[in-house]
Order: C-alpha cells, then sequence, then structure tokens
C-alpha cells in the first residue's frame, strides 16, 4: 500500500539542537520491514534520571513490563528502540526477549542489563526474534553520535506517514536548557496513553523522583487528551530522560517537582510534550482534519474531559467532519451518551466558531454557506457550552475516513 | 447514493399472522423522503397495555420525553411513528410538535391525547412539522387492517436495507397467543438501547407492570447485547403493546411478571426481541459481516459485557474482520483496554472455532489455511476465554467497513 504524507503534517521541521549527554543511532535490523531502519539505540551519559509513563492496559507488552520494572530505580544509561514487533502478548518468549535485548545491549556497552530501557513498537502476538540486534549492536555504539534526531524518529515509524520531533529551550536559573522529543503514533491511538511511543531527553539535571512528577503532570493535557481511534495500545511508553551535563554550565540540580526554578523548564517541557501530541492527532491513520474539541460550561473538568472524548471517539461524528458536514445532532448525540450531566436545553455548539445551535435547538441565525466554508478547511474547532458550571477541557482528533479502513484491514497481510 | 440490501440479511422473511386488536396503517406524509412511506399508524384496542425502554442519553428526543411521561399510566390506544426526521435537539418547538401529533391523532381516533404513543427516527435537529400528519391521519384510521406487518416496517426505515419483522405464538394455559415485532436500525446503534426503534405487540392479556418488567428483563441479552458503533441515540425508544384480546379465546389474564403460566410466553418473547436485535447487527451500516463476540472465564457476566462491549466497539478489532484477517492482537488490545480484570498470560481466542491465541501467546499448532478459510464467511465467531471465574456473556456487532463511511459522510447532505 502506498503511503502518503498526511496532508495535516506540519509544515516544517524544526533544526534539532544536541542535547549534551545523549547519542543517537540507527540500523536496518530487518526485524520487519525491509529496506528501512527499524532500531534506534540512544545512549545517556552516566547518572541519567529516567521518568515514565505506561499504557494502563491490562495486557501490556514484555517491553512495558520491562519498563515499569525499572523506572524506580530512576538510571537509565541506554535506550533500545525497534519498530515493525511490538513484543506484545509473546509470552514467555517476549519475556526472553527483552532480557536477551537488554542483554546484547549491556554487553555492549558495558553496563547493567537494568539499566537498559526498551520499548517495541508493531505487530501484536508475533514472536521478536532479538538475536537479530546482536547483529548491528556494534555498529550503533560505533555510529552513535548527537545529531541523528530526523533519523532516530523516523527508525520507530510504523504507520506514520511522518517523523514527529520538537525541541525547546528552557532557563533553569541562569543557565539554558535544551528539550528534545520523538514520538510515533497513527493508530490504536487513546488514553492512556495517547502515543505508542515517545521519548523526551533533556540536559537539565532533574533527579529521577521530580522528572516523573513533571512528566506525569503533563501528560494530562497532552497525550491523555489526544484520541485517534479510542483504542489504548498494549505497548504505550512515554519515556523522559535527563542526563544532567547543563550542570556543567551552571544549571542548578533541582531535586523536587515543585521548585520554584523549574517554572520555565515545565512550560517549555510541556510545550514539547504538547507539540508532539499534536502531531500524532496530526497523523491519525487516514486523518483528512484535525479537530480540536473543546467543551466548558461541564460540572467539572473531569465531566468535561468525558463528554469532549465522547465526541471526539464518536464514529459518527468523526464521519460527518470528513463529509465536511457540520452535524450537530450527532454532537447532541455525543454529549447524551456520555454518562456526563447536561441539560438538553441549555446545550450551545459551534464549528469553527460559527455557533450552530443554542439552547436546545438550532441556531435560527446561523449561515449554511459560512458553516460550509468552515467545515473544508483542513483544521476544525468545534466547541461546546453545556452552561451548567465551569469545568473545560480540550481534547484532539481526527476525522474518520475510508483510508483509516483501508490501512487498518490490509494492516497485518 | 444506491443502497443495496446487506449481504447479512435474512434469506426468508416470515409470514406474519395478524395480532388481535391490532390494526396497521402506513401513508406517505412527505416527511423527509419523496416516493416512500414515512409514518406509521397502529391502532389498539380499548385496555391495551403497554411497556417502554428508552434511551439513557442525557439529551433524549421530544417524542422519548412524550413516552417516558405516559408508559406509567400503562394505557395505549395508538401509535403513531415517522421516519426521516428524529425530532431530536428541537427545544420548544420539538415538544409543541409531540403535542400536536398526539392531538391529531386523538381527535381523529376519539381518544385522549395522553393515550398516543409516539416515536420519530431520522435527522437530528431539524423541525419537524407535524401538521404533515393531519393530511394523512383520517386516510390512516380509514385504511387501518390487521395485515401490514411489513409495510409497517418498511414505513419506519431509515438508512435499513431490509425491513426487520418477526413474529412467534406461545401457549399461556391452554391457550395460544402472538408476538409480533417490527424493528429498525442501521446506524447510531449501541447499548442502551441497541436500536432506534422496535415496537412489540400481542394479543396475550398482560397488565402492564408484568409486561414492563418482562421487557427490561427481555432486552438485556438481546437489544442491549448489539452494537454497531458505540454511538447510543437520543431517540431509542423499544415499546411493547398488549391488547389482551387473546382473553376472549381463554388466555388468563396476567398480573405479575413471575406468574409461573408465563413460562413459555417469556422464551417466546424473547426470541423475539433476539431475533429483531440480531437482524439490526445484521444491518448495521456498510456491513459485510456478522459478528459474534463471546467472552467466558471472565470475573462476573457484568465484567464478561464490558469486555465483550470493548472488542465488538474496537474500530480496529471491526477493520480486522472487515479485511478478514484473525488479528487476535487487537482482541489482546481491546481486552486490556476495558479496565475489567485480566490475566495476559492465562487467555486464550478462538475464531470460528478455531484457537489462535492460548496461554499469553500464539497458538503453535494454528492452520493459517484454516483460520482464513473461517475469516472469509459471512458470520464470523469471536471467543476470548479469560481463565479467570465463570462470568460469561455474548455480544452481536458487525465489521468497519469503508460503506459505513460513505453512509455516513453523506447521511446529512
Amino acid at each position: 500500500m502506498a503511503i502518503t504524507v498526511s496532508p495535516l503534517a506540519p509544515k516544517h521541521v524544526p533544526l534539532m539542537p544536541p542535547v549534551a549527554g545523549v547519542k543517537l543511532a540507527t540500523a536496518a535490523a530487518g526485524i520487519r520491514y525491509a529496506g528501512r531502519t527499524d532500531v534506534l539505540l540512544a545512549l545517556f551519559d552516566k547518572g541519567t534520571a529516567v521518568a515514565g509513563v505506561l499504557t494502563r492496559s491490562k495486557c501490556p507488552s514484555a517491553p512495558v513490563d520491562w519498563c515499569r520494572a525499572r523506572i524506580k530505580a530512576g538510571k537509565a544509561q541506554a535506550l533500545v528502540v525497534n519498530s515493525g514487533n511490538a513484543n506484545a502478548f509473546t509470552g514467555k518468549n517476549g519475556r526472553a526477549a527483552t532480557k536477551l535485548t537488554a542483554d546484547i545491549a549491556a554487553q555492549a556497552i558495558g553496563c547493567k542489563p537494568g539499566d537498559i530501557f526498551l520499548a517495541s513498537t508493531g505487530v501484536i502476538g508475533e514472536p521478536l526474534d532479538a538475536r537479530k540486534f546482536s547483529g548491528v549492536m556494534d555498529g550503533l555504539i560505533a555510529s552513535a553520535t548527537e545529531e541523528r534526531w530526523l533519523d532516530a524518529a523516523h527508525a520507530i515509524m510504523t504507520t506514520d506517514t511522518f517523523p514527529k520531533v520538537a525541541t525547546a529551550t528552557a532557563k533553569i536559573g541562569a543557565a539554558t536548557v535544551t528539550i528534545n522529543g520523538i514520538a510515533k503514533g497513527a493508530g490504536m491511538i487513546a488514553p492512556d496513553m495517547a502515543t505508542m511511543l515517545s521519548f523526551i531527553f533533556t540536559d537539565a539535571p532533574i533527579a529521577a523522583g521530580a522528572l516523573q512528577a513533571l512528566l506525569k503532570e503533563g501528560v494530562t493535557d497532552t497525550f491523555n487528551a489526544v484520541t485517534i481511534d479510542g483504542d489504548t495500545s498494549t505497548s504505550d511508553t512515554l519515556l523522559a530522560f535527563a542526563t544532567g551535563a547543563a550542570a556543567a554550565c551552571g544549571a542548578p540540580k533541582i531535586s523536587r517537582a515543585a521548585d520554584p526554578r523549574l517554572k520555565n523548564f515545565r512550560m517549555s517541557f510541556n510545550a514539547v510534550l504538547a507539540n508532539l501530541a499534536e502531531q500524532v492527532a496530526r497523523d491519525g491513520e487516514g486523518a483528512r482534519k484535525l479537530v480540536e474539541v473543546i467543551v466548558e460550561g461541564a460540572v467539572s473538568k473531569h465531566s468535561a474531559r468525558r463528554i469532549a472524548l465522547s465526541i471526539a471517539n464518536s464514529p459518527l461524528v468523526k464521519t460527518a467532519i470528513a463529509g465536511e458536514d457540520a452535524n450537530w445532532g450527532r454532537v447532541v448525540m455525543a454529549v447524551g451518551k456520555a454518562g456526563e450531566p447536561a441539560n438538553r436545553d441549555r446545550l450551545a455548539i459551534w464549528f469553527g466558531g460559527i455557533r450552530v445551535a443554542h439552547q436546545g435547538e438550532r441556531d435560527p441565525s446561523y449561515d449554511e454557506a459560512a458553516i460550509s466554508a468552515v467545515m473544508k478547511k483542513p483544521e476544525i474547532s468545534l466547541k461546546v457550552s453545556l452552561g451548567l458550571g465551569r469545568g473545560r477541557d480540550r481534547v484532539l482528533t481526527c476525522d474518520l475516513t475510508k483510508e483509516y479502513i483501508a490501512i487498518n484491514s490490509d494492516y497485518r497481510s
């Protein structure tokens, strides 16, 4: 199947600066795909802190189990990611494959296997032949450099149509630190987590516990506010690595997430998460429209989130948007089925800033031609006001097109 | 858009016998569609009992509000149903339209407006011009006969590709009673309720309270165990009418659902509900495969239901089935995201009776050719065993095809 780049892909790729203490390399290990890279190795300076947020699936992949067991120790020396095979639902063989991968990397690097972090994405239920990593590991280590960010994002793609990278700088005290991130998404995307794989790298000297708190706080309105198809992956993994190398340039060591010196860092860190999460929505399988769903006037933020997700996950709302139809009747349906407090006769609905319904019925003044122009745009904002309270939330999604069906009825075969 | 009959449609339509005390008529009132009937009138003998199960949507349609307010009184003289316009999210005008419809019918029949039951299906958010009913009402009453069951099922269709009827007889004491049902479904189908509109008619002399209990009990494993797209309608309405006319043939009057004389009736009544619910799944928008999802070994029936619905509503599972791919990895994903107790390493999965996975990994003995033959069939049975307890449940759904997208991106325009 020929994959063309999503029409919603960002027009520009940022120039990714190095992150002191991080080196990257990619290789083609032949895991599943021919003629492309499928392994990413990230090498970290000694003393690198790690934090992670992992899928809540009750049937997680073997690498998710591996990472979950090792995040508490808070130390990382390397990250090994492969695409093409998720090493999920692979039983004892899957566990053995994670151990073998970590052993191969640890031996080549000269560290403990427990300091190697792992992630796999791709087909579920097929055994992963981890011996393939031994053929490429020495070459990866030898070729690792500070520059390969776009290559790294490429190597972890599955049905993604473009590599996802983001970067920001932040001040901690007088020092400037860098935050780089990469992600892959496409299908099987829903909270929690919203992306299958994403990795954030910074040279800021932030202790593991503080990094974990920042990450957990940051995902709420970013990765956990994106849904493509309501399907939560067995493999969803978001890891953050802080090398601490910026301490050499005067950045103070931070041990608590509540430290006021993190104010600017937190903003930049969340901006990188938000940027990557939006790119995931922009590359939803078959997506032709980026859809922002805003719910306000709910009884709480939690209630607003549930209603927003009910709208964003509704096949009927998503197909209407694919058909450029401002079908607010289906939005009413999705509000009604969410199970959250709602009063039909107080509902108001806007598409692209044009109010199409208020007080429980069609807005008599709305203009079909104006709304039709709004619906032709590649980015659609859909707002619902419930008129009950002050709860507000926002989620991102995309439309549901025939291409989604084509991609997903063909993927395994 | 040309609609062709679903390949999953039943091969035979049952011959529908009369139900003593029920007369039917249909007309073309020009609500929305040209060149087809869009109004159904059912007239009942005096003393007819009514029961109903209605959508749990927080944004119900005006006719749903109307019926909910009148079911407790338990008496019905007529039912008026229109297709083409759901009279949902129509504010004060919607309430006025229900009142006007009931007034028009009550005046023509010579009964109280409160004894008229109403249902509407079609587009949401467009005003319903109830004056159109006055032009056809006298003709409907004059032409009503005991025979028009298939016509009745036709008049309430929207995107359905075939009319849905079912019939059964039952013994109550020495007397034989008849149970007829009609339904329309297609899209926006999920618990609770699973169908947009369905009406059941019997001549059995069953009091309203007992009928209500029977209906509530009956929907659990029938209409509430069907999902097409996870979207619950604002209009879902299931009404049951018992004329009591069979009392003249010796059927005893039944006042309690626990009456042991209802044993055979209950079976037949549930069979009619199950038959109609299955027809709704067979006519899911764009459906090419009827999919039965069985979950066993869960900690409870409730837990099994939630896991079965998570599988049945997963776009990735449904598109894989559309692609004739026994993608059990996606089934694992759907089990994992349900939030219910599950142990990955005890999971077993079957497609069409062939075990493809057990003990948390691929079944080494499964044969790709055999599974491929199973997946080509129009009816697919997907079974998951959790190995945790004795909870078991079954839901019906269909695959997710490009035709679903085509139908739903075009519907309003």
